[in-house]
């Protein structure tokens, strides 16, 4: 069988971190890599990532081109968090008739913030044969796949608690801005007031998960956002937070089952939250029978994370059936440490 | 769609447990119950589980009448925990074309240990167009599959300990004798010397099943069982173990790659372990990029667990390609809190 061939469309930090995943993988390659950063295209991807590479692509910043002149099994769509955004560049990669796995926040459950594109997706990759899958850490695995399965193990559940506490001190200026992080609580609420804070996005689509892998249907959705100030200075790589400024926010999420509070969701990120004597980690309680109570100390790395689980769903969604499809409907994730062909299922397994 | 049809053959702890569960459940019915035990052969299954059931059964010594006279969508069975014990009935249940999920411990993996008896199966199931799959908390679920899934999240795996710590005290006499609880060490070694002491089964699963999850090929395969003495006076509902004797037994396992040892497996079964200041969980510490530590404490409950779980699996094992399968093959198990016949894969989904 030939290597498993993936394009890579969108050459940031997840896109660079799952191109230096798979040159590091047995019965992968990379046969194209798409950006429109002026800086990269038209150069060798052994030139920019400064390693040597066996068969070496051009970065291009032509994504026709690229899925006309290789046959890749796979495009890893790493541009968006939106679906209105990832949408045209799903359209266009599915009607080549090639898979297609996201890092597309909103991808990664769709159907309730987006069930029109929704079904069109879905229509269109069984059209072509194909299957569209979004994924990551959080959303996408952590705080929803994790907890999906844990219950499992149990004939009754109750409710749900899922907590992530993580530390944004590893991030860069993008980040920091985006998280309000330094922000005196003025500057905090007038950003908010225009809208322009995002905060975590991907609990539409856990909460609207958790639920839908139950067999439940919510009958409310809420998410909040709140100023996390900090009461001593803090000080990370690229910014500062002195005491009484945003250290960062507190999301929170919840979905209810008819008046009850059945499942909740928090998600406070900072830089040093050690300096408060908070310390990180992916918590998951889960009432009912039997009752489960998780925790994964420090927290489950979003960034790696994120790259890792997205290259590793490679072979699941090459096997998989046409359709939109996401995390519950495929096997598990796991390491692959082998060669990757060997997990594609051939015809007369 | 109609009920999903659901037979339960061995009608101990674990089948019984299933079948209560299956009357809580939505979209399913059972309609055989198969056991040998005489005190309720040919009674009703709702007299003898002392509750109201709309489709009332009996149970019924003889599985070749109930599979002629039911059409079930798949079989529970739940009377062996090794391969040689649960192949002919496996066969008997896949020669019918009904899909089958056991709790027997070997068929969570049984590949490395029966390999001849597992191609045997995999073609049966494949020339009947059915599903077999071997399911379970341990071997099945928390030292595999779980371990498996927070790989998923990694680029690269160094080294894996894995280490389930559960209390014996909610067993009976039956547990209590296999574990030899309360046995003076000379009696201990006895009993070893005569192979009476299975210990715990699953190992050999456990560790394949991983080793096979991520790719690799385990080029040893090891495992000892140790005596637990205890150091003061236990007590459990079943059982005493004073000071001296042993409170239960600890399994080890090992896999190793080249010289490597990469997967270190404990598992510490007594009774009344907190009387020593052993808190009961379960541990997995998985190392590589990014590492990643858990904890579920106390310890996930290996009895309802597995019950759960075994129910859980019915719509994956319905929906499943044929072939004999584990659990990394299919997707995760969820609890099922809507309408069971709401996860059947219909043809034009």
């Amino acid at each position: 069988m030939e290597n498993i061939k993936v394009v890579i469309w969108g050459f940031g930090a997840m896109g660079q971190g799952m191109a230096d995943m798979l040159l590091s993988k047995k019965g992968v390659e990379i046969v194209g890599v798409c950006d429109i950063n002026k800086n990269i295209v038209d150069k060798k991807l052994s030139v920019v990532m400064n390693q040597e590479i066996n068969h070496d692509v051009f970065i291009l910043d032509d994504m026709d081109r690229i899925l006309e002149s290789t046959k890749p099994d796979v495009v890893l769509l790493c541009t968006d968090s939106f679906v209105e955004g990832a949408y045209p560049k799903i359209k266009k990669i599915v009607e080549h008739k090639i898979n297609v796995i996201t890092t597309a926040e909103e991808m990664t459950y769709p159907f309730e913030s987006h069930p029109e594109l929704s079904k069109k997706m879905n229509d269109l990759a069984k059209a072509n044969g194909v299957t569209i899958l979004g994924s990551g850490i959080n959303p996408g695995f952590v705080m929803d796949l994790l907890v999906l399965q844990l219950t499992g193990a149990m004939s009754s559940v109750s409710h749900i608690d899922v907590k992530r506490v993580n530390s944004l001190s590893p991030f860069g200026p993008a980040v920091m801005d985006e998280q309000g992080v330094g922000y005196t609580l003025k500057r905090y609420h007038e950003r908010i007031e225009k809208n322009e804070l995002a905060g975590h996005v991907g609990f539409n689509q856990s909460v609207h998960m958790i639920f839908k892998g139950l067999g439940l249907k919510a009958t409310k959705f809420e998410q909040q956002m709140e100023p996390i100030l900090t009461n001593v200075d803090r000080k990370s790589k690229y910014a500062s937070a002195p005491k009484g400024t945003l250290a960062g926010i507190n999301m929170t999420s919840q979905g209810y089952l008819g008046d009850d509070l059945f499942l909740k969701m928090d998600h406070p990120q900072q830089i040093e939250p050690q300096l408060e004597g908070i310390h990180t980690g992916d918590y998951i309680d889960i009432y009912g029978s039997p009752e489960i109570h998780m925790s994964i100390k420090p927290e489950i790395d979003g960034g790696i994370g994120t790259i890792a689980i997205c290259v590793n769903m490679i072979p699941h969604v090459i096997n998989a059936k046409p359709g939109l499809k996401t995390m519950i409907d495929l096997p598990i994730p796991r390491a692959i440490l082998g060669d990757m062909r060997e997990m594609i299922d051939t015809f007369d397994q």
